[in-house]
């Protein structure tokens, strides 16, 4: 048995997330099956992290111990030709014996997209949320500053039941406009369940003007989900990219 | 009656392109059933040029006469909202009188992405073809140099029957690799039924290396549809800009 390490990118449009569901389509679900069918034994693969329905990835790590004779490239191609055309691997390699793709991930990469302009987005409609107004991304960016570094982001966690810590860290956050288009970037150690989206929701009430930029410190102190905005809609977020050390 | 310009952008993928045809979906069909609600009255659209069933558009131009008190932005919105959501209209403005799309349009520009990478493009897999090897992008350029200029387009002509004038002018091609995508730009005073399609087939066919930039004359010249390369697919294909003087 080997451990390889599989590089992932999906259009989650018409998924039920990442994690294997029975009777849904998931992410983790159809790569198990072609990975089952050519090695013909069970497989488990093991992601960065679970994302939500609707969510798309660039490029998601992952990881698997299974026996086959092939080499990474043909593992790749066998994965390319008979997984949907909304699912595809990037790239396959081996990883050492005890590479988790989980445990191992030392920081994540988001990115959340908005459209505010007075059209409509065609080409990127199922990748970007369409405002109702237009945001003022300076207000925005003012806000972010407060984010930045560690704290406890209960408040920006979805999972209200969550036992374990709400504390991580943020390294960056970039809001970058181009045309009418305004991206999110968030950079940070690692993001719970729902974070970014509400990140996002709550930056945007921000560029509304419905909330003040230093609003934000009394946001995160509060570690209440109810004082933050509201959680973003899926289709916007990208998972960009998973760091090793 | 006041005659008005539209820009208007469009995914071809569920189309039976521009031009109306009873029973099934077009994008003529879908802007000019959301004009009649809105005026209470048929409305002609005159396209620059009819798209085939699944090639797109970024800034298609068609103007109609038409009797509305609504303002160019209230038309804009008022069509936005009612086109389904691969139908944008980017932008309304009165037009003289004698100002007629098709007629008036001087030049138009195409692009065509392929892409020949060892995975699958996830997020454009509906705009661009994917290519069964490598292609060589020097040799296509040396290729597209014979195609510039005015011509009989005869041999690239998908219309067997065509009985008016072969000659158009090709005033640039640029064909761009960035990444796994490369894109072909044509820029000319018009183009022939599926012509922008069988010049990228019959590029592509150089690129592969089956056929030698040098023979791009021999397949001008003997104006016979067969000497050219196959018709590439209508996924990859959009159209760009038009122009007026």
């Amino acid at each position: 048995m080997k451990n390889y390490r599989f590089t992932i990118s999906y259009d989650g449009t018409r998924y039920h997330g990442w994690e294997y569901k029975k009777e849904v389509d998931t992410i983790q679900g159809k790569m198990e099956a072609v990975l089952h069918r050519m090695c013909e034994a069970e497989v488990k693969l093991i992601a960065a992290g679970r994302t939500d329905a609707g969510v798309h990835a660039e490029a998601m790590t992952a990881n698997a111990h299974m026996e086959t004779k092939r080499s990474t490239r043909e593992i790749r191609d066998y994965m390319n030709r008979y997984l949907p055309d909304d699912i595809a691997v990037l790239e396959v390699k081996e990883a050492s014996e005890r590479f988790h793709a989980r445990y191992n991930a030392s920081g994540k990469t988001y990115c959340y997209t908005c459209y505010d302009g007075p059209s409509k987005p065609i080409f990127q409609r199922k990748y970007v949320t369409k405002l109702e107004g237009s945001v003022n991304v300076n207000r925005m960016l003012q806000a972010a500053e407060f984010l930045l570094g560690e704290h406890d982001f209960r408040s920006f966690c979805g999972n209200p039941k969550m036992k374990k810590s709400t504390v991580r860290t943020i390294h960056s956050i970039d809001i970058i406009r181009e045309g009418d288009c305004i991206s999110f970037y968030f950079h940070g150690n690692g993001f719970l369940q729902n974070m970014v989206r509400i990140l996002t929701g709550t930056l945007l009430e921000v560029g509304y003007g419905r909330i003040q930029p230093e609003q934000i410190s009394t946001i995160l102190e509060a570690e209440n989900r109810k004082f933050a905005g509201p959680t973003a809609p899926a289709q916007g977020l990208r998972l960009i990219r998973v760091d090793y050390d």
